[in-house]
């Protein structure tokens, strides 16, 4: 699992700073998440494949997180992209990119599908057999979902070695892989756990923008393997918080603590902050594995 | 007069290079042209400020030269612009940005401005005591319209030296610059061009982006300082010009010469070439003086 920043800060642009968009790489896939204005270009810095990206996710309709969408697709068309390509967001972000396909006469050369969302409860949105995505609701000044990736416990790993000290045929390989005993020619039972190691404990990826601070989030995503949080603020700023829904830098470190995450990234920092340290320091005070988001930086997760 | 260049390259976007903005300051102005993606991070970039900019002209609405605008307007909006702002271009506009306003539920904290254009002729748009704005009609696959920027003829220097050898006294030295000749007590005449030099000549810019080579706009910028025409190919293309609506740097240099313009900028460059210069040498078979336009170029015209 790997996690590539594209961007990470709040509205108010800087010529050194861009707004949210991330690439997850999980298993097979390759998804984005969030969308700000720039991404496109951002993908070509960091060389990331626009092919390779299937699934789009976006939290909210606010324009640092998807006015990059409409260039993403158009450029997708002048390519002749020719696969599918899915998005999900809120109610709302078809008509988002219709209006200016529509006004622009563009047409789109792939299939272009819309997955809009609108409950308030976590919800099963996309699964194949390696990985799934849940929603995760949010509290923001617009409708919001948080998006959890989980990779799926994969098989038992065969130790060949184990096997082929009891002569066991390659034919039987598959169904030890699959979690089965083995009976041998003279009826001796080996149990599947002599013959194969553990999978990898599967991973998982929680990316919560912008919210408030909402603890009732904890029990979805308890003992995740990264939490990506949001802290636009700092404790000074505490009360600006409430008025504008989002979150600082200890609250979200209290959500990592309560979840009992495996680490803290942080993001979407306020450009009134000149010195990223601070969001640091101030959620190590809860929780002691935190790191920085911070455009262009690589986290393998 | 000065453009600053603040992206030419067309839609394809490059990890280094922007599509179509540029800042025109001209008398008291600072007129945007054009809005791609991006464009706000380049203000920032080259240092140019966002209040100054009044009045932001677009030619049509392909994405490359307007999907930057709704990103300017909201950051002017959370940074708290009052001043009102005016959108000049083809009618749509208004719900392209609208659409992205109702659904990011933003308000905007200034008067916004439509001036939503159809006509396909020429037409004067914008006008004060000392510039003036008209449309060029062009040909492209979307209704476009180039823009063309002229300054009026300023008043007369007076040459303070020769009004003090006549002791004139100071009370008629606007009179002066108006233009009046100037009765002395002993009834003798002093004509206005004993007392005056002329006024610099006024200087023009025209904008021409996108379209196919169109003659037809030659009589409408005739003798222009400053011609900008899109180049997206060379010759070698020929046949995605007329396929695509796009023009040559031939065709460039050839609208240049019939229209007898001071100087040629060529942009709008297709991301096929990675060399610009053959773009300058094949505009010069048929024009002398042609420059390249460059992301973050400056020129003082």
């Amino acid at each position: 699992m790997k996690l590539t920043i594209l961007g990470c800060y709040s509205a108010t642009p800087r010529a050194d700073a861009h707004p949210t968009a991330q690439v997850l790489q999980i298993k097979n896939h390759q998804f984005l998440l969030d969308c700000g204005e720039g991404t496109q270009r951002q993908l070509r810095k960091y060389k990331i494949s626009f092919a390779r990206i299937k699934h789009i996710f976006i939290t909210h309709l606010h324009g640092d997180h998807v006015y990059g969408l409409i260039g993403f697709i158009s450029t997708m068309s002048l390519l002749n992209r020719q696969q599918e390509l899915n998005v999900y967001g809120p109610k709302g972000i078809k008509e988002l990119i219709d209006v200016q396909l529509k006004l622009s006469k563009s047409r789109v050369s792939f299939p272009l599908n819309f997955h809009e969302l609108s409950s308030k409860k976590p919800q099963l949105i996309f699964e194949d057999e390696k990985v799934s995505v849940e929603t995760i609701p949010l509290e923001h000044r617009v409708y919001t979902n948080g998006y959890l990736f989980k990779e799926k416990l994969g098989e038992r790993k065969l130790l060949i070695k184990e096997a082929e000290k009891y002569n066991i045929d390659v034919a039987f390989y598959n169904n030890i892989k699959a979690g089965k005993d083995v009976v041998l020619d003279d009826g001796k039972i080996i149990p599947n756990e002599k013959l194969t190691a553990p999978p990898p404990p599967p991973k998982s990826y929680a990316f919560c923008t912008d919210t408030v601070y909402k603890p009732d989030i904890v029990e979805q995503i308890k003992n995740v393997t990264t939490l990506y949080h949001e802290a636009t603020f700092q404790e000074d700023k505490l009360d600006l918080c409430e008025f504008t829904k989002h979150s600082t830098a200890k609250q979200a470190g209290m959500i990592a603590k309560q979840a009992n995450a495996g680490k803290l990234i942080l993001g979407h920092y306020s450009s009134r902050y000149k010195n990223l340290k601070g969001f640091k320091t101030e959620a190590e005070t809860v929780f002691p594995h935190v790191e920085l988001a911070e455009d262009g930086k690589v986290f393998n997760l």
